[in-house]
Parts: structure tokens; sequence; C-alpha cells
């Protein structure tokens, strides 16, 4: 028996990369789209969403999510349409996110628990939004901002990767808190972005000069919240900056994801005695029952306007190798997305 | 006019060190005692207190206390007797502790905010504990686990500088707690004493063998709450053995102090981000207004017999500069006590 789709691809990890993967870390694979199964659906993947953390999932040992095998789909999050259907769950139509993984089309039973796909509604904001703001980098920042960082206003944020899909919600939301915020990004055009579209107070381009510098003027009553994407030697320079019983939120460290030495550790983190100050680690998914919760404040956020979701488009499946680099060497303005077909 | 006090003899900085801090450091200084004005008191130092703290105060720089300038007397806790007195607050002959300062004799205002005397009951614990259990490295120890370390029954408490004047008591503290401790020191000699003579559940001789596998060993449930006393690669592999919301907290790094290289910061950091945990700085200073309450704890438990204050005493004031380097190299078993003179 055949079907009505054309065959599937997909990019499976074919070996543990050394630093920045490679284009031989990936084995690109063709097989069929099964025929649905009583309760399982097929998702036609449209976008999908590229993620710092997908480097850490490449690597073997223990982290918070069991890593990639070799051989396996890599995997992703993503946005699709239900393109066949035999669950009352989904109906051939529906726009959905899940963990579709880096493939053409997702299949298998309808509630499956690690893709846990949600209907999402493309009336309230566009489908890539579901992936950035309203998806997996919106609630971290959402969240992580909140739970984690707890700033009060009049507090003095700082958040780098601030041209990111989490950095450029954190830093709007944190607005909102009555913050002071102020971003580091890499390049004047970020910088540009995050200040003149998204609102931040002020942003420091660590291409261009010195953080110290940058800190120094632009938060004259010290850091009270640092919001850490990047790690590396901007998070030791922060320390040197943190007040009094400040909050150092680690959500990322993508300056060390692809080094091939030991990763840099904070040389700056005895800042934390003298300042009583905390670093705590967040990971998203400890928030999924509170999902519903922070959609909805995102979304209606999105809809009177005072919120951005900003996207960085890279057209083609086949460009996921290269995107995936993209990513890395921060080429994305606003959150990372790989459009893999039209809906 | 004279008086009946012999020359006071005092240790000023003289230089900044640079790594250890060695005798050409430190000027001895000589100068008559003045004769008490009113409100004022005299002192007479009987024992001083040696911290590993010391070490960052002969640094320049901001700290969580400013620095000892040079040409100052070198800041200090220590313990005496009162002397001579115009003042209604103490009377000769009353045992006090303070920030006396490495010198045989202090005077001053009796309600000195810097020195901040507190007169102490040489019944309820032998005068050195004053500077141990129940002095600041108990406080220290008391708050700093409770506080921000959190323990709760049945979790793994892993201490470093176990025999030390901290750590002997965050252990003893943490066992009441219900916890299973396991400390970190070096020598068997101090391994032994903090299982035999302290209770710990085990401890690792980090001189003898690896860290990592004594962690394996003695904490087959993993690490819930570590209390730092030495950073470097210590803490480094701890992280490595932390559970889910683990709690580190930062307390010193003893290790670091005298380096002459940059601090070696935690390479391990990101474990706090995979296990959502956090690593939080803690100043006992704080902690001031609820002494009572730590002093009163713990000398219950002295008095019971359940908690024991060891201290490790060098005789002669000049030997403060010797004392000191002995501390950095942890030839202390206990609480690093400098005697002065008897009562």
């Amino acid at each position: 028996m055949t079907n009505a789709f054309p065959p599937n691809q997909q990019f499976r990890l074919a070996a543990r990369p050394l630093g920045m993967p490679r284009n031989e870390d990936w084995l690109f694979h063709e097989e069929a789209v099964p025929e649905p199964a009583e309760g399982a659906i097929v998702v036609k993947v449209l976008y999908l969403s590229l993620d710092p953390a997908m480097r850490g999932w490449m690597n073997e040992g223990k982290s918070y999510i069991r890593p990639v095998a070799i051989g396996e789909v890599m995997r992703a999050g993503g946005l699709g349409v239900v393109v066949a259907s035999r669950s009352p769950r989904f109906a051939v139509g529906d726009v959905v996110a899940g963990g579709t993984g880096v493939q053409r089309y997702w299949s298998g039973p309808a509630d499956d628990k690690t893709a846990a796909f949600t209907r999402i509604d493309p009336r309230i904001a566009p489908p890539t939004a579901w992936l950035n703001a309203l998806g997996m980098p919106g609630m971290t920042a959402f969240f992580g901002l909140r739970e984690v960082g707890q700033p009060k206003p009049g507090e003095t944020v700082v958040v780098s990767g601030a041209a990111g899909a989490v950095g450029m919600t954190v830093g709007q939301v944190a607005r909102k808190m009555g913050c002071r915020v102020v971003g580091i990004a890499g390049g004047e055009e970020k910088c540009r972005f995050v200040v003149e579209q998204l609102g931040f107070d002020a942003c420091i381009d660590y291409k261009a000069g010195s953080v110290h510098a940058g800190l120094k003027e632009h938060c004259p009553q010290g850091v009270d919240v640092y919001f850490d994407n990047v790690g590396g030697d901007i998070l030791d320079t922060v320390l040197t900056h943190i007040n009094m019983k400040a909050r150092i939120v680690i959500c990322g460290a993508i300056s060390q994801y692809n080094t091939t030495s030991q990763v840099k550790g904070p040389a700056n983190y005895l800042a934390l005695l003298v300042n009583r100050a905390r670093m705590e680690g967040m990971v998203v998914f400890d928030y999924a029952p509170r999902y519903a919760e922070g959609v909805a404040t995102l979304a209606g956020w999105m809809q009177d306007g005072s919120l951005k979701s900003v996207e960085y488009v890279v057209e083609g499946f086949e460009r996921f190798p290269e995107a995936l680099r993209m990513l890395f060497e921060g080429r994305n303005l606003g959150k990372m997305v790989l459009k893999v077909a039209e809906a």
C-alpha cells in the first residue's frame, strides 16, 4: 500500500561533533511516510525551531534530557499541519507545535509524549511566533525571568544574547515589569534593533568595545538581575557589576557550546559571596504545567502590540546543517527558524 | 602621664602581599596603651582568631568589607579581658569578644562600632569556643547551612574544609538536621577526626585520592547541599555530583586566596543549569541581628555534649605571620587561634 505523501526526508545524527557541527556529522535519510495506524497522525512540518540547546543534545553524557542517539532523527521543535489523522485529538488541517524532529513529516500516535503536540491558533499570532515568543523561547524568558530572576520594579536587568530568541523576550518582559533593561549583543545592527524596535533602554555591542565600560555607562546603579544566555567572558564581566542580593539566571552558554577545550568557568564567581548573590540554573520544561499561563500573557501582549516576536527565517530543509552553524555564529537577528515547506 | 600597661604590640599591614603573605608584609609596631578617656575601655587580648577571610582583607579593592589600609593594624577577631574601664558598659574583669585587631591591647570607646565588643560567659564554654562554634565560624556555619543551604532530613550534605572551623560545625549541625554528612579534608588525620570525633558519616581525603571516586562511594544518592569553603578543583568535582535543585553555599575559597594567577572559576557551572541548582554566596555579618539565636542554640548543644568546638592553638603573639601561613597551608585541625596572653 502506498500513500499520498512524498518521501520523508530527515537529518539523523551521524557522529558526535567535536566543536562546531560539520556537514559530515549528519546523515541525510529518506524513507516512506507510513500510513497512520489507528490513533495516529501525520504532521507535515512547516517550520523547524533552531535552538542553541540542540548542540548539547548532540553530546554524549547525562544532561537534563537524554542525548540524541547516533542514527536517530535529530531532536527539534517544529510547527506543522496535520495532513492525515486517525485520532479524534487532531483533525486534518490543524496547525500543531511539538517535537517534530528535523524531518519533513512526523508520524505516530497523536498522544505521543515526546512530540507532545498542541494545537495552535494561527489567528492569535503568525505561525513562527509559536516557535518564538509563544513557544519554548518565550516560555524560557517568561518563567526564567519572573520565577528565577525575580526582578522588582526599578531594578536593572541585563540580558545577553539580547537579539536572540530568549533574550529579546526577556528584555521586553523586564521592561513591562518596570525595570531598566540593558542588552548585550554582537554587532551594531543587533544593538540598534534591540533598542529601537524592542524598547530596551540600552544595548552593549560586545564586538565593538568593552562590555565593562558599557555596563559602567548603562548600569549606573549596578546589575540586579543578569539573564545569561552566553556564558564565557561576558558572564565574568557582568559578575564584576552585580549588586547585593543579585540574581543570575543561567539559561544557556552559547559561547561555550562548541568549544573543544574545557568550558570557561566564571573566574569572578566569588562576586556571589561578596554580594550575597545567587546564580541559578533553569530549564523551561519544569514550567510545562504553567505554559498556558505564559502563552496567554505573552499572546495578550502581542495582540495589544506591546510585545514583538521577531524571527529570522532561513528557507530550505536541506540547509539545516548550515542554518545551525549560522545560529552558533550569531548570524540571526531574532529567533532562528528553518522554513521547511509552505502550508 | 604613664599607665600600668606594658607597651602595646601590633602587627600592621606593611604591604599588600602577592600570593602567600610573607614576614615582610607586616610591620611590627610598639606604642603606649593610652589611658582610657571617659566612656572608653582597654581590652587585653588573650586569643586572636585566624581566619581565611583575613587574606581577602589584605587586598585592595571593593569587597564585602573595606580593605585594611597600609599602615593600619591588621583586622582580626579576638577575645580578651577588660583591664581598664571608664564606661558603664563593661567592668574590669569582663571577658569580651570583638574586633580587637592583631595587637596585645585594644583601647577606645566601649561602644565602638567596628570592635563591637560583646561580653561572653566563660561558664558556658571555654574561651576559645567563643572564637569558634560560638563565634563567627559557628555563626557562619549555622546560618549559612540553615538559611542558604536549607537541607532537609535525609538529604546528603557535603562540606569542604571539613576539619576547619566552619566546616566542622556545618557537618555537626547537618547531622542534627537529619542529613547524611560527607566531609572533604586534606589528610588522613583530619578525616579520621571528622568521622570519629565529630560524627560525620564519611570524609574524603582529597590528598590521598580521587574526590570524584570518594563522592561516588559516599554519596550514592548524589549531593543535595554543598557547603564550599575551598573553591578550585574540589568545587568543580562536586558540581558533577549534584542533584536536581541542589544548593551550593559559597562561603569561601581558601584554595584560591593566595593564588597569583587568576582565580579558577568552576568550569562545571553548567551543572547548575542541567540540575536547576543554585550557587549562592553568604557573608555572616548579614545575620548579626540573629547571632543571639545562633549562640543560644549552639551553646545548648555544646552543653549537652552533642556539639564539639575544637581549636588548634598556636602560642605566641609574635608568631602571627607564621600562624597565618599555617592556616593557609591547612596545618590546623579545628579552628586556628593564636594565644596572645594568659588571662
